[in-house]
């Protein structure tokens, strides 16, 4: 289990800054990641890769020449918030474009593709690469359902060899995707990881057994066996890859044999030596493989084994030389280390009319309830969320809504509107709080926002509409559905019924709080749900009889909000 | 715990050969080692590293420009054997002589030792280089009786380089020398590692607690403490190394922050974050830091921390360009592979007389009565070591004896004297055995053969007189007394007994009994005796109330030859 840590909500940020202070030759520290010392040729593309952090080498080992020009590193397990992709992506830009990398997960989505959005405003050509190369986490018909495990090194290392060599955003961009398209693997558990300051595991595998497919986070596998010896669990980890080779293929391939945390380098080679043949007497030749630990899982006990069918092109870029912290291969030498420059978005606040500054001032308030009621609940909320996920929730959605107290506070001191007092909420919420729920809390709190505008003060009509349009926002970006177990479940009826109770005439605060009695009534319900995309099939089960964390929180947002506006 | 194997026996050949296959374009595998794929130039000082394996990278992983020429991978946790290190540094020489360097452990400085002077016998230059660095292990003033731990990596790091640079024989002694004395180091336990094939761990250590100076093996340590913050925890490791800063020194330091298997990265950079800014708040100049896995145990949690005072050459050498599968520094031009030359000891067998012939059978005969024995008797040795050690005793003395067995078959066969089937038994038993008592059966043997020659047929008084040379041979390589409780409790009664019972002119059968009688009275007796250097002070308590099992397995194979005598 993770041992060292002080405050296990610092463990991510005091690990970037450790890992910066330990390699200062080869990187520089910018917030929420690092970049290479010695930056890539001017209008080089620039591979920005990143994820949640708990399975170092990836993202910051990845930091070199021939390799990515920087990472993102988000809390533990949890997606980067959507401001600190952005702002490391700025920082690793050389003028020749940005390509995002990361695993395949809900929240990487949802944040990576957000700062892609945001990185094209501002005339960047960003594009996403998600890499999708778990077998076991859908069938090869829908690839792009995919989790992404340890083909991240493979895909990016192509990628970052590509654009190393020159090539425009185009063609990096496409060699990646096929550098991912030819890319699979295929992971087995012996035991789960516990994260700071937890004492029992994320998840567990049974002793003596082997979970089969199970992903880094313990996301659903595909079935427990008792353990084998290496020789038959080699040919058990290949049989799923050799049954994807695709037709007419030569067969030269990369290959990664990779340790998730606690199963050490001599098993490792044992299981090579295993591999190693079956792959030879398969016919294939194996180019340049890795053994050793590249994408792990805190203690998570087990191995990944990947493949990358390479054709001319990809077995040169996964050749070609890099420099990285923790991944090295040829000769490379080292560019001139400069100081990177670093653009934090900062907005100048615009001052709103004396009507949209009276919104704001309420806006203020609601959310410092908020942030309380928050703070208050998030021991429940977390024990609520760790029946179906990580336990982290109560503490994301304190500490997001927190910075969103603070943001609106200093926002409307400066004399903003109410628009531009809840947009700069709903940003500082989405970057504190990270991982999913803060970038879906930020879309909705900056849709909403856009609904009242600086200009008018905010009436019932103007927060009916603000609802309506968070919740586009949310499920244009989740992709959730009533019955999905999510806080979409509680966020439609509420929607609903404040719509409706609006149009019929009534009260802004009497529409609000039979609102959010629908919504507590439906975020209780979903107790009877099982969600449809468990973090792991035992987790997902476990949920059974117990609400949805997401949707309780929200309930408890909009009585919370109700309970203040029937005070005013 | 370690999952992933076949046979727990074949764990570290299997991994070796893995290993190898894995990095066959840095290293060529050579039997028990790896050497460098590249050999350094011709007449460069070789520099040859090893000792048990599940200590990856230590040892296979530093093979490469800069580092070190080859490396010898024991058993798990096991020295190699004597003829195992002579066979790779031989492969190694490229003329200029052979430094051979490992942690200071009784098993290593026995086989590594024994080594040297065979290298020295065949006319190559070989010295020795004990690591020690661990300061929980002795005091400073008792430096040759400290421990090698991570420092290993500096001290070899530093001696690699000087090879390098084509310093002599006498010059990189020095340096490495130097760098060992300047070399200090602290650990902690989270808690213990599981060998291949054990379901319980070697060791524990309480839950919560953490295990001041505990050994990678679980040797003795200072304390146990209840677990601390990282800040805390970085205070700590430093206190006991500062506390040895040099008189005068100015202050640049090499450092190491050295994962043990369990603790994962992220965890070392949270310590790094905070170690490192307590180096600076003492004025110390950290030069070119390393933090991540060098030397692990296995799957045991926990850290240590190293540091090498530098001075000028130090600075320079530690800065120096290296290029190994696992520690790579600056840029090296990769050499030209070789094909190593490995030159096999192999004898040829000179033919004995017919008496002696007639002895040299009956060695046969009593050899493969031991193996029949101590295979029988492996698991229960086993559970008796597990007492105070690791628990490959019988493992050891199985696959010791039945090698012996029949190596002694095989010089009988091409028509060998006694002493010539007998030497020829001890060095299979400690090439095969590994380990201490592997060197320890060897020598014993080989000085027994010594008294029989290969001319006459063997006496009472030529056995009598082989059993002292035996006990000689043992406690000049051992240093073991009378009450240390080891094998020579068992062999020093057994010895004198058998000399005064021939003495007086009894018929050997009859004075062997008698002998044996003593030696297993003396070996039960040993349960009341605490060893005089436990692995861990917890094991070596738990070990009072049950004998040594080496003591054990003495007294057993002195009945089982007196059983056999007696039948003829």
């Amino acid at each position: 289990m993770t041992k060292v840590f002080d405050a296990p909500e610092d463990f991510a940020a005091t690990a970037l800054a450790g890992f910066c202070a330990a390699h200062r030759d080869r990187v520089a520290a910018v917030p929420h990641g690092a970049v290479r010392a010695a930056p890539g040729a001017k209008d080089k593309v620039a591979l920005v890769v990143g994820g949640g952090s708990g399975h170092y080498p990836a993202f910051l080992g990845y930091v070199g020449a021939g390799l990515a020009d920087a990472a993102v590193a988000g809390d533990v397990f949890a997606s980067p918030a959507t401001s600190a992709v952005a702002t490391v992506a700025r920082a690793a830009n050389r003028g020749g474009g940005v390509i995002l990398g990361f695993g395949n997960y809900a929240g990487d989505v949802l944040n990576f593709g957000a700062a892609a959005r945001r990185l094209q405003d501002e005339g960047i050509d960003a594009r996403i690469l998600a890499v999708t190369d778990d077998v076991a986490s859908a069938p090869a018909d829908q690839r792009d359902k995919r989790r992404g495990v340890a083909g991240d090194l493979l895909v990016f290392k192509i990628a970052g060899a590509a654009a190393e060599e020159g090539r425009d955003i185009d063609a990096v961009d496409a060699v990646a995707r096929a550098a991912n398209a030819a890319t699979v693997s295929f992971g087995v558990a012996f035991d789960g990881c516990t994260l700071p300051g937890q004492v029992a595991p994320l998840f567990t595998v049974e002793a003596g057994a082997v979970a089969l497919g199970l992903g880094i986070h313990g996301e659903p596998g595909i079935r427990t066996e008792a353990m084998l010896p290496a020789a038959d669990l080699a040919r058990m980890l290949l049989a799923p890859l050799l049954a994807e080779r695709p037709d007419g293929h030569d067969g030269r391939v990369a290959v990664v044999l990779n340790g998730l945390g606690a199963t050490k380098y001599e098993e490792l080679f044992v299981l090579w030596h295993h591999i190693a043949g079956r792959l030879e007497a398969e016919g294939l030749t194996v180019v340049e493989p890795e053994v050793g630990e590249f994408v792990t899982s805190l203690d998570m006990a087990g191995c990944s084994l990947s493949i990358t069918w390479l054709d001319d092109d990809l077995e040169r870029l996964w050749r070609a030389p890099a420099d990285a912290p923790a991944f090295r291969k040829g000769v490379v030498q080292r560019g001139i280390a400069e100081a990177p420059v670093v653009e934090e978005a900062s907005q100048a606040i615009a001052t709103g009319s004396p009507a949209s500054q009276k919104t704001a001032g309420c806006i203020v308030t609601l959310m410092e309830r908020l942030a309380d009621a928050l703070a208050e609940a998030e021991e429940m909320l977390g024990r609520i969320d760790a029946q179906a996920g990580d336990g982290d929730h109560g503490q994301g959605m304190a500490r997001g809504s927190r910075a969103a107290a603070g943001a609106a506070r200093q926002a409307a001191d400066a004399g903003a509107g109410a628009a531009t007092t809840l947009g700069l909420a709903g940003d500082a919420w989405a970057d504190r709080a990270g991982g999913t729920s803060g970038a879906l809390w930020g879309v909705a709190l900056r849709a909403w926002a856009a609904a009242l505008g600086d200009a008018q003060e905010g009436d019932a009509q103007a927060v009916a509409d603000g609802a309506a349009a968070a919740q586009k926002a949310i499920t244009d970006l989740g992709g959730a559905r009533v019955g999905d177990k999510t806080l979409v479940d509680a966020l439609v009826p509420f929607v609903e019924t404040l719509r409706a109770e609006v149009k019929a005439g009534h009260p802004l605060a009497e529409a609000w709080a039979k609102a959010a009695t629908d919504a507590t009534a439906a975020a209780e319900a979903t107790a009877g749900l099982l969600p449809r995309l468990g973090r792991a099939r035992p987790l997902a089960e476990r949920s059974l009889g117990h609400p949805d964390a997401g949707a309780i929180s929200l309930a408890l947002c909009a009585r919370v909000v109700g309970e203040e506006l029937s005070a005013r």
